[in-house]
């Protein structure tokens, strides 16, 4: 029998700018006496990794547009965030229920654009999603390597809202080491039936694993291991792979 | 350091009608050593629940409507399935790609209204989702009770497409002894700011957690344990709060 643990980082130091993070994930995993293993899957919240690499925008110097403006009247909100959301957007979704919903220059759809107020030190500040979430990830992963000499799969996740229910879950922003999609159609069932539909969102899924020992706001754990979960590995991929094409997307 | 794990529960048989599935669980979890205990979190795929239930329908005894017929012609589908997914649904959400996306008569949204033809043993025959998947939790959750002494929170897990992202994960149908949603909006973050959007469907991510190892579908293994996770308790819970009261849903 194949028990899959789900593992928190403990006493991770709060992540500061140009900090790296790969090796205190690794330092204090390894502390605590779970060091990193080959075939781990390392899932990440996105807010450590934009602090490590600076990615915090300070409201006092944003600028809002008119455009922002009239948000922020419309939805009583802050017009420097606002502005901050739509610079982060290349398009809006929806809007709706004080909901900004918006198309992240990444392509993923999500409320405000990723742009995060929790978990981020002082009062005025916010983090944006990374730049390149994938980037981010593999640069992890092959500092992971170089330290640990394992090979490990690397997910940054964030918490999103979904269309058809209520309830955010963790999902995955970035990946590296690891297709994000089990592709299951030409397999077959327990009665020989072949699958028809079946391309599951494993990163998806390792990111709300993860979130049962993640989602602990007060504790400040930024990062899991997944141990034995036998994924597909692979270096060329992407978290694009969970974006819809447009043509597709019967909801947006 | 408090490490969740994720348990399979291999060798549970076939599932048939009229089966005692709390039983046959039970007893296939205590054997490979890992029997139920306090704190636990059982997560079944629906398949099994309907099949224990007779809640199984042959194609070949059902007389499409008319405008299943129409529908067929148009999507080049099986006239009798799409019959039963329309008896299924209480309204049809989105057609397109292919898909009918609609709402089950319980308001859960999802393609063909969660009928499932894969894991159901006959060529002709289909699983609609149970009646109550709610009641269907707490039967089982009782069950589990009287046999093992042991308070078990219960699951029931389908495997949905979203609207927003590609590829399907796994979520929760019905459940008992646990609350499907973890309010957070009160809690502070790392920093003292308190959360504003934290609603965690964590339901939906112990059974995106528990795919991990239900999803081998040549193997079979239509149930497992999650341990460690400090859930909420409940007595007085459904699956429903996982669904947008139609007024705040944005993308209907």
């Amino acid at each position: 029998m194949h028990i899959i643990k789900i593992i928190p980082i403990l006493d991770i130091p709060i992540i500061k700018e140009n900090d790296d993070l790969a090796y205190l994930i690794c330092k204090a995993a390894e502390k605590q006496g779970t060091p990193l293993q080959n075939g781990d899957i390392l899932v990440i919240t996105h807010i450590v990794v934009s602090r490590a690499e600076g990615n915090i925008v300070n409201l006092d110097e944003v600028k809002p547009s008119e455009f922002a403006r009239n948000i922020a009247t419309e939805y009583n909100r802050d017009p420097a965030l606002i502005e901050v959301v739509l610079r982060e957007s290349k398009s809006i979704v929806r809007m709706g229920e004080g909901h900004i919903i918006s198309e992240t220059r990444h392509g993923f759809i999500c409320a405000n654009a990723g742009v995060d107020k929790s978990n981020v030190p002082g009062e005025r500040n916010v983090a944006p999603l990374p730049k390149d979430p994938d980037e981010s990830a593999r640069r992890i992963r092959r500092r992971i390597k170089e330290i640990t000499g394992s090979d490990v799969a690397v997910i940054i996740s964030d918490t999103h809202g979904r269309a058809l229910r209520r309830g955010e879950i963790n999902i995955a922003i970035g990946v590296a080491g690891i297709k994000p999609i089990r592709d299951r159609r030409k397999e077959r069932d327990l009665f020989g039936y072949t699958l028809k539909i079946k391309q599951t969102a494993v990163a998806d899924e390792l990111c709300s694993a993860a979130e049962l020992v993640i989602g602990q706001a007060d504790e400040g754990i930024p990062a899991a291991i997944i141990r034995g979960y036998p994924y597909e590995r692979s270096e060329n991929t992407s978290a694009r792979e969970l974006i819809w094409p447009k043509e597709k997307a019967l909801f947006i």
